[in-house]
């Protein structure tokens, strides 16, 4: 039996700054929240320096974002990321941003990238030990 | 025989604090720019003010972006901004940033919004005087 | 016997999206983390919404910021936030962004705030209870 | 005679991802804004490029600003910016915000920068070409 689906979780709480002219979370800023919880994805369960060492960075070439319900002053949010699919040539991460505590979805997205090589001057194709170690990230269950 | 489309223009210049780790602007920072693009389009073809004292406003749901090319600093960007599609409850507007003086796209991102009323509580049907409004703005040519 | 002066601590790790075109974490962003460290000090010692309920705001009349090592990605800062004076009509709360672990100073800043009072339509004197308010906050002690 | 001081101008049209909790512009925002204004400066009157190519790059120790009068959604800013002091290890600029048309100032603010010479591991003296090139910059009239 496989252990139950847990996404990377990163927390953070709406302040004064990241709000806007109608009081509401800014939408360039959830960017960067997701930005932010990337990072973290990352961290937890991958190694950023061995990535950069062999010449390679991770380059966003699309991002899907559903803003579901206004974040306000105060609310303190929880992104959930986690591996969605693995192309060919790209993958595409998950990333739902939730009110803390509730199921309530403020906004998700789907980032598609792709591991840009230095060394080959493009995109690698998602094989050997490129798809491996994307393999072994947490992912979504698939919908049925 | 009708005037050839026209997408509203707008102008930015890559500087220093739009960019990051990479020495790319940043993907967050793109919304922004895409946001002041909307508001320049807003002025010039409508009314605000009329909008915002009929207790309406505009909420995005879904940004679509497609990251085609880093953009570097210093180089001068243009942002072309007209309606793509009107629904019934929502309408999106596409918008592309080339580099200026050239047909390379930098990014490009279909942006779908609602119009919100305070006094219903909720989405508007795009009827009437809201849809005309919007029928009246410049529009991408359809695609054959 | 006093307790040793213990300052508010609030944290923040260094990521892509603070960076600017040298690399390194952007003037203007160690703003909002002192804004995001200031919202940590008010909630940890104060009552935001009793201040807001009796329509007074915090209003910034002067931020004094010294830069004094360019932070990198990927470090680990923490923020130190206590108040510095409390004059007849303004205060200023001082605050120092360190490398974690280190004494390493990465920037420091007096931020000099009013108290503005919606019904008196001003900033109020820095009397009484709004007084007393500062004073049982923690405060760096003075330097001889 | 000499003719008439004039510093540059550059402008800005306050929009809605500018504003915060309060409907003003943010504080850190201003910031960017004085950061565009000086890059514009920088453009105008001197070579970026041929100071980068020297090795030599700019870099801010230390912000101080007043915040005067808070800035709105839709305002236009013209902000103006001039060197006020040239020492012998760093120099000034003072950069004025102020609504255009009008003499009524939003912010200013004093930026204190040192040379940094890659080369030389340090910053350098303001003396011979450098002090050269900051003395052809427009300033700011002494004050009486």
């Amino acid at each position: 039996m496989s252990q139950p689906f847990q996404p990377h979780l990163s927390e953070i709480k709406v302040r004064g700054y990241h709000l806007d002219l109608y009081g509401h979370v800014n939408n360039a800023r959830y960017l960067e929240f997701l930005e932010e919880a990337r990072w973290g994805f990352t961290e937890t369960y991958g190694s950023l320096e061995a990535f950069t060492e062999a010449g390679l960075a991770f380059v966003i070439v699309n991002i899907n974002i559903n803003y579901r319900r206004a974040a306000l002053m105060g609310e303190q949010l929880v992104i959930e990321t986690a591996m969605q699919k693995i192309g060919s040539r790209s993958a595409v991460i998950h990333q739902e941003v939730k009110l803390k505590g509730t199921d309530t979805i403020v906004a998700e997205a789907d980032v598609t990238f792709v591991v840009f090589s230095q060394k080959a001057g493009g995109a690698v194709a998602m094989e050997n030990e490129v798809r491996a170690m994307f393999e072994a990230l947490p992912a979504w269950p698939a919908k049925v």
